[in-house]
């Protein structure tokens, strides 16, 4: 087995993810935890890392290239954003080493979008996007969804991200469903998939009203009240309202002709790929944890030639 | 000084509004407190009300008519619904006594729209139609906006109501305000009103792209760390995402030639009214207080002639 030759991160908000890989880019091994920048910001970036190599029984002085909420201002070191629109590549350029450490550790910067109207931010997803689309959609248009606490939706043109727009789904999701009214409505639901019909018209309708949104998030409620909506249903009905409104927001302000690509994986994934049939818009799927090693792999191949 | 005839009780989820009355319809006193619902169900609906009689040095034994919450299942005693269409005079006869007292307690119902698309229902505000349109609108038709935590947007045609729609844009502004990552953006805001610039344009923003509506919100958060956004103009966006939105829906629904009648009270009737301004929506407005107490003695004097 060849040897290790450097370590990749994806280190989100709440969660941090790492690869030990070979030089020719083989996984030699694999870290997940919900460390992400929210507990390492209490007990220290160097000490979680550290102790995810010594689990792996890997060196501690292996290089690590990073990418996501480490770099913002609250995380390890800030590694600030390229600007929009940006080359893809533009990105591998411009990493900041952390100092003050033993080992080459890289982070990667996000990319902000400065327009006065729609200002915007991304960490991590612009490493996913590289790893995503470099090897079969390097040329051409696309309209890339990458759903989550905070989905983004990328425009893409021939690996330059031309613009991207950020919805606040999956937390509002989560917020509506614990603090609001709606959290009694819902509080008995157990799992769905997006094969549910409830959640289904609700994309559907709130795609085709999305300005009836926060009326329809009503009818949740009033739907138990005066017609026994299940627990259930109540909550795919909640989601499908969400994930609707989102997709045509996305819809209403990108090219027509650009090719869908849904950057996901696990249950997400399978919600937001019943929405798009649901609403007929043609897809290809990418799995998000390969596309976010591979841009990693991508950007330590470049800074470590 | 005439004496007190009946006692007329707004009782919402977490406010309690009580007039002493006359027969002639003159206020002989008037009690405000947070003794809502929420409240009422652990401390006893009968403590409440006596306590606040008490403090009047009103007779125990008064007719009391109250209208709101206190008839919902949770509530008092459940005082059901009147199916819409329907006329507003219909809900007065509707009134349900409280069993077990000596006093004539009588509690209205609500209104229900039994709809399989869009179910929904109100507690109280029907009283407060009822007062506001009676005199001066007793016919035509009207779109009547009652703003608040589930703001209400009601049709009414000739003193009949038509249908309505409830939208939860009070309770999701409290709600992203206190519990997702906008928190941090707002909680140093100073009060605001709707002659802000922010709130304005996230008004009209919100009205004429509501798809936008999740995305804008996200604004907030990278307005500020891109364009140094103050905590101020970041939750005036917030609210006038929102308000805007709700706008919106309820326009779009509504029929085009309907007169909008603002039925609302202070600072919220302030920023329903610049955002009105904003979007050139003609109105008038209907002082909220004194609406739901006129509505409350027509009821005493339907029940009581």
């Amino acid at each position: 087995m060849a040897d290790a030759a450097y370590v990749a991160v994806d280190w989100g908000t709440t969660s941090f993810r790492l690869w030990l890989m070979s030089k020719s880019g083989d996984i030699m091994g694999e870290r997940r935890s919900g460390e992400g920048m929210t507990t390492a910001m209490r007990t220290g970036f160097p000490d979680v890392l550290a102790s995810h190599l010594s689990a792996l029984s890997a060196p501690a002085d292996l290089p690590v290239v990073i990418c996501g909420m480490a770099g913002a201002r609250q995380g390890w070191v800030e590694a600030g954003y390229v600007d929009v629109p940006a080359d893809l590549a533009d990105v591998l350029k411009g990493a900041v080493r952390v100092p003050g450490e033993a080992a080459d550790i890289r982070i990667l910067p996000g990319l902000a979008q400065r327009s006065q109207d729609t200002p915007d931010v991304m960490r991590g997803e612009e490493t996913q996007l590289l790893g995503a689309l470099s090897a079969d959609y390097s040329t051409g248009e696309q309209l890339v969804c990458m759903p989550g606490t905070h989905s983004k939706w990328v425009s893409v043109s021939n690996l330059k991200v031309t613009g991207f727009s950020t919805f606040m789904t999956g937390e509002l999701f989560d917020v509506i469903s614990k603090h609001s009214i709606l959290s009694h409505a819902v509080e008995s639901a157990e799992a769905f998939t997006g094969d549910l019909p409830a959640f289904q018209s609700a994309v559907a309708e709130s795609y085709n009203n999305p300005q009836m949104a926060t009326n329809r998030l009503f009818t949740v409620r009033s739907g138990q009240l005066l017609h026994g909506l299940s627990a259930t249903d109540a909550k795919a009905k909640l989601s499908g309202t969400m994930i609707g409104l989102e997709i045509a927001g996305a819809h209403s302000s990108a090219r027509k002709d650009a090719k869908v690509i849904l950057i996901a994986s696990g249950a997400l994934g399978e919600l937001y790929k019943a929405a798009f049939a649901a609403l007929s818009i043609d897809y290809v799927i990418i799995d998000a944890d390969d596309a976010v090693r591979r841009g990693l792999v991508a950007a330590a191949n470049a800074i470590w030639p």
